[in-house]
């Protein structure tokens, strides 16, 4: 079987993994006992391990969430009120935190995207006022890899209103584009399951000094902004992926930049359309098969042992992608999304068999539907 | 090492964890991703052996969190408005969402709790009115392990007021008290890592047609009520330890109610007065050394080898705890309190080794300040 729906979950790291239950096995005390030394210093240390892959760890700091959905609706539930302004390329994570702030009668407003999925940093500026509390752009767009210019958007947003937060999520960034935070990024939502790390772990990285508050309330755990016991094997492993990730990050990223583009040059351009822009992600390609389903795209690629995505795995109830949509495509392409995303050992060959059962998935599909 | 701080979290079941990550390495795919049935068919399986350990699964159903934390939250903080009604005696996870609710403009009502920590129904029930959104009664006090009927105090709840929500924190009852809901019940939540599941995981147990809310927004995962990719190790691990610990459940429950009391009749009446009832929970023995501090205690007992609690480890950053104090308890009682909580593996020799070491330790700290 050829996976290619990394951007929805990858294959776990079994040397972090190992590594981590080993530890718990053995430490397994309630790191927020007093006694519980030994488990406090590893997770100061894998938060601080984290934190150096994207930042400096004297000017930012994190909080262990339960993935990248909880950090982005701490971000967005605790940061958001009077107006808040988006990208209409949001993650769901993001977007739907939105929608229930503007349920709670919060203004919400979504900046257009390019085709490609990206935000438009003018007409996004342009929402932002006085009365802005929080914008939020994806730095890397999870259905089209389409990259964000966050650094100079964040520094734009606040020459505008210092006093507004930006929030970023990075879940499809962190440990595949090479980060580094600057000042104006108040916070950064990253994932462990996306670079190899366990489901179920995730951080909110911030600026320290920033008066985060806690959306998880209890017993006061990580410094009283996110409590509950903390899930120490999810945070290790999450240390020891990204750990190994970065390990590679530069290489990975030139031969999957390599990768996607020979996947595209062997697509059928008859049938597909290219969505994802040539300067995004090297970890995404978003295509779209004009005039059929995505879905059914999907399950005859399964039947030649391809496994390609449909656009977000998260959102696979709804008929077609809300962001996709927003791209401005009509329903002829929308409903042929099919989003191909790579790992570090993805290989040339699989990349060859996949454009091979892709072209061959849509051929049949078309004899098919006549 | 002798560790008797079980209800702060306990070892973790081996055979459970080999169990899950065996699984999870081979079954890594995306449980919500439409290719992604087999993983998602043992999280439905998981769901329903966890929910038919204490009630009839065609009436309960559950939603999976990231712990007894957000169990509570979502709990407290989709349902309270108007006027909510806790005992003085919740868990931190409740009670601080029940500020951060009062905060937000909601009474808050405390009902007092006896010197046992127990609820008392009828003070509990004269707070319930017309406006009463939520009453949350704690199951078994996780700082004395006094046992609340929350079965009959949740029918008395739904006479008084039918719309109110009612709902209990039953972490320190899962798996260790036979359980079984009934239908006055709306809202239950368990964790994992109190009865050798991982941390990071637990769930909100929940009627079947409860119209919960979500608390966490996004891809629409767990029925839309917890948004955000499964966490699969964790939930399979929770099943897998559930089905352990409930193997022996009643067994454990005699034989511990046994060690309770002869840790209790070992201990020297001079110094240490008893806080937990004769009816609790055996898992917990909570006593107070009258003029000592527990967490000093806590250290010399460390030195000899044993870990003993002070109380609940979440609130470790406070003075002393907030539940003895509402028992009614002076200083002179409330800052030596000693939590002893045991596991399925605490043995005889253990309890009498352990009794040593307390009153050993609370002579010497006599001595230390004359």
């Amino acid at each position: 079987m050829i996976y290619l729906d990394n951007a929805a979950t990858t294959e776990p790291n079994e040397k972090a993994l190992a590594r981590a239950v080993e530890f718990t096995k053995k430490n397994y005390l309630n790191p927020s006992a007093l006694y519980g030394g030994a488990v406090s210093s590893a997770l100061k240390e894998a938060r601080e391990s984290i934190v150096s892959k994207i930042a400096d760890p004297a000017q930012f700091e994190l909080v262990f969430t339960s993935g990248g959905t909880e950090a982005d609706n701490q971000a967005l539930l605790t940061c958001g009120r009077r107006n808040v302004v988006l990208s209409a390329g949001e993650h769901a994570a993001v977007y739907e935190a939105g929608v229930h702030l503007k349920n709670g009668g919060t203004e919400l407003r979504l900046a257009p995207i390019g085709k490609d999925g990206s935000a438009d940093p003018e007409k996004l500026l342009a929402l932002v006022d006085d009365r802005t509390s929080l914008v939020s752009v994806v730095h890397v767009n999870n259905e089209t890899g389409a990259v964000n210019d966050i650094f100079r958007l964040a520094e734009q947003v606040k020459k505008k209103n210092p006093r507004c937060v930006f929030h970023s999520d990075g879940v499809q960034a962190f440990g595949k584009l090479p980060v580094r935070l600057t000042k104006d990024v108040d916070l950064y939502s990253v994932s462990s399951h996306k670079i190899g790390g366990l489901k179920g772990t995730g951080a909110l990285v911030k600026r320290k000094g920033f008066a985060l508050q806690a959306f998880l309330h209890g017993g006061g755990q990580e410094g009283n902004l996110r409590s509950g016991t903390e899930n120490v094997l999810g945070a290790l492993d999450f240390a020891y992926a990204a750990e190994e990730k970065f390990k590679t990050l530069k290489e990975d990223f030139a031969r999957l930049e390599g990768y996607r583009e020979r996947l595209w040059q062997a697509l059928d351009k008859e049938i597909y359309r290219r969505i994802s822009p040539p300067n995004g992600s090297p970890y995404i390609l978003t295509v779209a098969a004009q005039g059929l389903r995505g879905e059914i795209l999907q399950r005859l690629c399964l039947e030649r042992e391809v496994i390609v995505g449909t656009g977000s795995a998260c959102s696979s109830k709804k008929p077609y992608s809300r962001v996709i949509e927003a791209c401005g495509y009509g329903k002829d392409l929308l409903n042929g999304v099919v989003r191909l995303s790579f790992s570090l050992r993805t290989t040339e060959e699989e990349i060859a068999a996949a454009a091979q059962a892709l072209n061959a998935s849509a051929q049949e599909l078309k004899i098919r539907i006549g």
